[in-house]
């Protein structure tokens, strides 16, 4: 039987603002990308989305980002590697201490925004947070494109890599994603997303942008939480999953 | 024999703004207070405090303090005890990384300055600090001013509580601390803090501020770290200490 | 013929958080009381606000509050009155260039949250802020509760104070508002909302909470921005303020 | 009779954290380029060095950075040109507004540290920080090293631009700046440094790093406010330029 993880990016609130539907959103998914205070996530909605985590069998995974708040750790900040690999620390051990309050652990992690998009080739930042991860637990699991930087420094020293594919993203023939500046890079039908999800986990073909057939290979499907109509994408790829006989399971263990 | 820790604030320096000597103070306490960056404190010298405080066999506490960098924590906020309890176990967690990075762990908890003021009456913040300890680790001391409402609630919760003297500060015959803002408040000779502490560290009397002799129990002595003379004081108190045959030792005990 | 004051918070997003609809609530009130950055507000989002001020000839009032991103400002802070007044300061420069390049100016005050509590009887703060005022324009007017300290010092100073009353809020008998924690202290009714302010306008008597006439004077109405009916609570309020043959006009002058 | 400016980096201290001597600094230089709250700076030093400088006749410029208190503005930040320009704008007026406080008023703009270094060659952010200046108000004078992107833009806007010279970096035979990874790339020799600028300040060439000659053009001269010898430095350069008949002015006017 076919195995596939759902993960989500969980905990965006801070404070007075809310981001995402946490809750409706764990009822879904199988890993919770939990943000962990720098770019997104205020103490109050970390411990939250750890304990609603740990109550459905979710595993909690670090969603570690830059710390700027005011560019929710989406604009690349050019920052030492020694300085980067202790905030990535200080990050993990915030949220390993929710984790462990909710009688759960941080079983993974994966960069966000532009620190994710910057490890995909910058090789200094990659490292520095394959070091962060080395350093704080070389058990730790991390997620992360197929065929970057920050997969590859991970599985040369020693860390257990596993790659994500995007249920609401158009790809290229050669299998990298369409840029979000073309027209078509975003999907919003959530049918159309829940069945290139199956045929995913299937390991079936896909339609690339041009209509030619792309098999994308992933441990874990990426499903959005921050847009309106969020759940409801969740909700339609879980279910097909399900109805196609795929078994939803977390690439880096749970406590299920 | 008589032993009696040392404790010491580090690890308040933020990114290019440097405060204290951790360096020196580390070769001279038992035990270390380390912010946790909410207060003060960047992950790079949390790091480097937490490496430092292993290599001395120093004991390493959580300096946890208001998310309030421009007022350096000095500045009481009127929060809910819920968030409270969050933003500490948030601040606990995030040391405790560090701390397992530098092949130690986090002993005890030392709020610091607003916070470790109010608590001393605010039992509703006194009861939120000691609720994120008995979560995150029932099994951390905590420290603070004797008769203090914190080290009450703290033991009732079943923590261990400790209780500490200042040894640049003025006493009133009743035992507490005179006011900054009283002439004689704040002592600043250091074979004379020297000389109090040994009177402490023995069960002897010290004179308070109207020369009536008091009797100050305490499990540890606070050094303060930030001003210009920090480290000769607490490097006189040391060996004053030393000279009288009481020996320093971490309250929580310590990798040594 | 009658004239009053519209005024709601504006200008309260921060990054890619976003709260309220700005947009919406300019095409209404008269009145904007924009977020400056240290409570709510990016640079953007001000500019923004002051933009469309401009055009829709609303008043561009600073909503100063203290700095705390992580409590919105709803969180008492207890710090030096200089300290405060150089905090104002800073918000309303950085909210007066931002109202130069809209080509409008800012004309009055109106403290956010808990520094709007505190300054009802808090005699240090509420004359730092008053300060904070005189120092950088004592033509600005202030907006506050009728009988605070805050417009009372304000007014001392030489300042012209402004009184403003709530739409959704009950009253108790004596004119003070009913606590958020009493049943019954916020209203929700459109309809009636607007029929209150109809009354509060012409100067005739509302019901208290007990239903007992009082009479509400104020220059200003307060409109809640960030619920999701605010809109619609707002716009029945302007209809039925022209219906009744009131007209909205900013109590600190406009462009218009 | 030849005139020359000096600035200096001011206000960079925050809250509880000190950074240079500006009250000695205000004595000696002609320009301050004053942080304003994003990468240092809080509200109360901004206040003070306004007040110092427009005592002393010293013109006030913004020191305009990245929002980055953790790097202190040294960090890239690849943000979008519109956020940028409103970054911009917001220190601007909040600088200005403790400017009119003290009776003076912004006179330039000059970025800080990798905000500076990026827009020696980055057009978009560059332009960005034109489009703050301009829209803000084009009177401003703008200040940057020769043949900088940044200058050339400005002045395409039609702002008044001028060049600066690093009193303490040494040159390469084309007249850039040695990198400071490279040997004797900073000097530290206040003597030394003093000749430079009398010879800077004369229109006569200096020895570049290789020993050639070459003139640099320069309407002020930076001089470094942040490292312990600072102030010497500073003034044994002032010293000698007064010795040598040069005489200290404002390159964007001032109030003496």
């Amino acid at each position: 039987m076919t195995t596939v993880d759902l993960n989500v990016d969980l905990a965006e609130s801070f404070g007075r603002w809310t981001l995402g539907d946490d809750a409706a959103l764990l009822r879904i998914v199988s890993s919770a990308n939990v943000a962990c205070g720098f770019h997104a996530g205020d103490p109050g909605v970390i411990r939250q989305a750890c304990v609603e985590a740990a109550k459905q069998g979710v595993a909690v995974g670090a969603q570690v980002g830059y710390r700027d708040l005011a560019g929710f750790g989406r604009r690349f900040i050019d920052m030492p590697a020694g300085e980067l690999t202790d905030e990535v620390i200080y990050q993990i051990g915030a949220l390993a201490g929710f984790a462990r309050i909710a009688g759960t652990e941080v079983r993974y992690v994966k960069p966000h925004g532009a620190l994710y998009n910057a490890i995909v080739r910058h090789r200094e930042q990659a490292g520095a947070v394959v070091e962060a991860v080395r350093q704080y637990d070389p058990r730790l699991a991390v997620l992360g494109l197929p065929d970057s930087v920050w997969l590859r420094l991970a599985e040369d020293a020693g860390l257990r890599g596993f790659r994500e594919a995007f249920a609401d993203r158009a790809y290229t023939p050669e299998g990298t994603l369409v840029s979000r500046r073309e027209p078509g890079a975003v999907l919003t039908d959530p049918e159309l997303i829940a069945r290139r999800c199956v045929r995913i986990a299937s390991g079936e073909p896909i339609a690339a942008i041009d209509g030619s057939p792309i098999t994308v290979r992933a441990d874990s499907i990426c499903v959005h939480g921050d847009s309106p109509g969020a759940p409801a994408i969740a909700a339609a790829v879980r279910e097909a999953l399900l109805a196609a006989g795929v078994r939803l399971g977390a690439f880096a263990g749970s406590d299920r």
